[in-house]
């Protein structure tokens, strides 16, 4: 397929097509990414059912936060599927390249480095972008339309699942950057932005379950 | 939105922008199936780059098996994510018949059980399908195309979150049935799925990670 269309505008049924063909790109990057929009619009989603509210007026200030947050993020993760999956053809690209002289394998490696990097980092974004999703979903888990609750649960396993996927992405390029310490940075930032993913979607879990209201945020005051 | 038309001919950017929208539909239920898809799909794609390759062709028959399978289960999951808005949307509807009279109050009750039912039976057969996708990556792992073994453990992380998204969903509506028996049996078969979906996640990326090779399943002779 032409890459430089991008996956936003092919319908739902064609991305999922080409996804599943025997091309390598689009793969299990671009998959991640919108599987973190798919969670960003459910947030946006939640906080669109909360505002205006009277129950929640108290979250007025969270709510009036969260939408235009949450849409930016539905925003970015769908340029971050196009993005991992341009990054991901440059590689292939670079491996293609002639190997036949000394200063053909030395022009190659340089572009396999150059290439590897770009393939880590586009999944990087989307780990930290995976983030600042169950972020939001955390905060209005108790502070938000009741009767969606659960969408919020949903929110946070797509985030998790985005982020652990993306990660997956961005360990196996790290020995193709030919830079250990380099490497051993993005693999513990990496580990990091998971492990609070993980973290902030058990406790959105149970809260959602709990099923208990909570006060606003020091930041969003009633 | 008009719900009777199909998520799968929308774009992507389309439908996430209805699941932003603050109507409750489509909700976490139909984003549950759309993610299951995704692995459904990453799972047609590992099979499509490892079919009639020398150098897996011990493993023919098992991917032979896998892309028509997988495929049906892309399908089969974009279908479920229409059906689980609809089912959604019937609760809805009960909901707003009219209470005045005893008779009304009757016709509304049963109308709602009724809803309640369907708005579980349609979560759990994503439950099953999520199932189906993360077996299928299982028995691939080790008998496909190395360079793509990460979209298997992709696609085990799309379905645990397809799973538990739509067993979230069995949850909330298992009250509203109004028959604690088969409450507790659509609640213990759904546990008992989900357990089997994280158990086959886990071993796919074990070995994903692992990286090594193993032999034909009995049923796939080489």
């Amino acid at each position: 397929m032409d890459t430089s269309s991008r996956f936003r505008d092919l319908t739902v049924a064609q991305f999922v097509e080409v996804l599943a063909s025997g091309e390598p790109v689009p793969g299990g990057g671009a998959a991640a990414a919108i599987a973190g929009s798919l969670g960003a619009a459910l947030v946006a989603m939640v906080a669109n059912l909360s505002v205006g509210r009277p129950r929640y007026a108290e979250h007025a200030a969270l709510h009036a936060r969260a939408i235009p947050a949450a849409q930016e993020l539905v925003d970015r993760l769908l340029v971050l599927a196009d993005e991992d999956a341009e990054a991901f053809a440059g590689y292939g690209t670079a491996m293609r390249l002639p190997r036949e002289t000394d200063e053909e394998r030395a022009v190659r490696a340089a572009a396999i480095r150059e290439a590897a990097l770009a393939a880590t980092l586009s999944p990087l974004r989307t780990v930290e972008a995976s983030l600042e999703v169950v972020a939001l979903a955390e905060e209005l888990a108790g502070r938000s339309n009741k009767n969606a609750s659960s969408d919020l649960e949903v929110a946070a396993l797509m985030s998790v699942a985005a982020c652990r996927s993306a990660a997956a992405n961005v360990y196996i390029n790290l020995p193709s950057l030919g830079d250990e310490h380099r490497a051993r940075e993005l693999f513990e930032r990496t580990e990091g932005m998971a492990d609070a993913v993980e973290r902030l979607a058990s406790r959105t879990r149970e809260q959602v379950r709990g099923g208990e209201s909570r006060g606003p945020l020091p930041a969003d005051p009633a």
